[in-house]
């Protein structure tokens, strides 16, 4: 069934939604945070603020499916987080409440499919100010070719030689998946064995949003020395699956006026985050 | 302040807890399961229900420390987890609510200082039936001396020659305290290096109930095959600490008629948890 291009601009309902610090320490040992990051893994540790990463603005503002019914009916197995952007507003508060509106911002014909995308703007209800805003593109494969407009191409956001560079290794752990999945999104894909096999995976894949959390960790230490108030913003594209055990390797090339671009590799060289754009202070 | 041994029958008001299939899945996730875990680390497989790790009622039956007041003014610093067992009534649901009881059972001379003995017992509020009860013992550095009786000595659970034995040996991460003081015990000692070190540890050590539920694991599938309605109680002694990122060995001795002893290592041999003993079905 084809999708119908006159979706976009639709609006949702606003959607609240509250975190407690247990819910913050559990997203950050979830993106592997750990025993060198004690103001995003612990609470009480002395002279230590506890603080949240900036792209738990995922998890928080993860938007509402309900509005895909403009969009037609959808085949959800078909489905690929294609792209992600988190711009923060203001530092996420340890517990709090947001409330969320998505509105479908785009529809286009790429061809093979069709890519989606939304912005969910979400305010922190205990100040009334705009605290993070999320931007998410689906791609629906075999949902293409109605001679729809193709979109805007993502910048390459090619390093320029003279650039600052960095590089960051983590390890993901091999049950790095079954932890960050207790932050929301238990699609089986990413624990169940013959669930990914039917999908076409050797075995479960980790999600794309904790891969992009890792990515998140390394902007944060290399860009803003850690603090999340200089977190400006990250914006990437998904290119290839990562396998829970996985070590990724991030690389950083800053720009100069607050602008980094970056990318991530898994273990075999294959770029897994691509086309990445950063911004802080 | 010297202990009132008259506490000795002291019963707490009934408390009810509940948890969830979450607090199921983390609890499991902080003892260290993962992708061979499967019942125990997700909701969502395919034919794959989820259970309860046993030693979860560790956890769920923490006990009143409100009733400890009649004990006397209790310096916590000076206070070690020195053993802990837990019989299982039936086995723990996925999702459930607990009336708990913790009656005070001894409080014992033991020279340099004094142990105190409880137990909860805990119903589960749905059937009404017993779920399982834990007991524990807290040594209390300084508090002996007062020519008081000095309590049952520990059966040491020496193996017969002629044992079945196995061996299960499992790695713990540096961030385990991290991951597993979610599911409850928030004690600095395990997180905060400043606080281990005013304590006199180089760096945090890792929770004594978490090696508990490591060891428990290696029980569970040396000897019940992996099946909780197969397990019936365990019991053991806390005789080392141990740090986030040793390797557990835990050594199993059956001894014929369901009951097998069982001591647990640390990286260096010393022996953390002994003198267990482990009845299953």
């Amino acid at each position: 069934m084809p999708l119908n291009p006159d979706a976009v601009g639709a609006t949702s309902q606003p959607g609240r939604r509250s975190w407690t610090s247990k819910d913050a320490l559990l997203y950050a040992l979830g993106v592997g945070a750990g025993t060198d990051d004690l103001p995003f893994t612990t609470e009480n540790t002395q002279n230590v603020a506890q603080q949240v990463l900036p792209t738990m603005a995922v998890v928080l503002g993860a938007g509402d499916r309900g509005l895909w019914e403009h969009v037609g009916d959808i085949n959800w197995t078909m489905l690929l987080h294609g792209e992600q952007a988190v711009e923060q507003h203001a530092p996420i508060p340890v517990e709090g409440e947001i409330e969320s509106v998505t509105t479908i911002t785009g529809i286009y014909d790429k061809g093979s499919g069709a890519l989606l995308t939304t912005e969910t703007r979400s305010v922190d209800t205990a100040t009334g100010e705009p605290l993070f805003t999320t931007r998410s593109g689906a791609f629906i494969r075999g949902e293409g070719g109605w001679g729809g407009d193709r979109g805007p191409s993502r910048p390459a956001h090619v390093p320029a030689d003279s650039a600052v560079y960095h590089t960051v290794v983590y390890e993901t752990r091999p049950e790095q998946a079954l932890l960050y999945r207790l932050s929301g999104d238990r699609n089986p894909l990413h624990s169940d064995p013959s669930f990914a096999s039917a999908a076409g995976f050797d075995r479960p894949i980790l999600h794309g949003l904790c891969t992009y959390g890792f990515t998140g960790r390394a902007l944060l230490q290399s860009l803003c020395d850690g603090d999340p108030a200089r977190f400006g913003s990250m914006d990437a594209r998904f290119s290839a699956p990562v396998w829970p055990g996985d070590t990724l390797t991030v690389s950083i090339w800053e720009t100069g006026e607050g602008e980094a671009f970056f990318q991530t590799k898994r273990d075999d060289g294959t770029v897994v985050i691509d086309g990445g754009r950063c911004t802080f202070r």
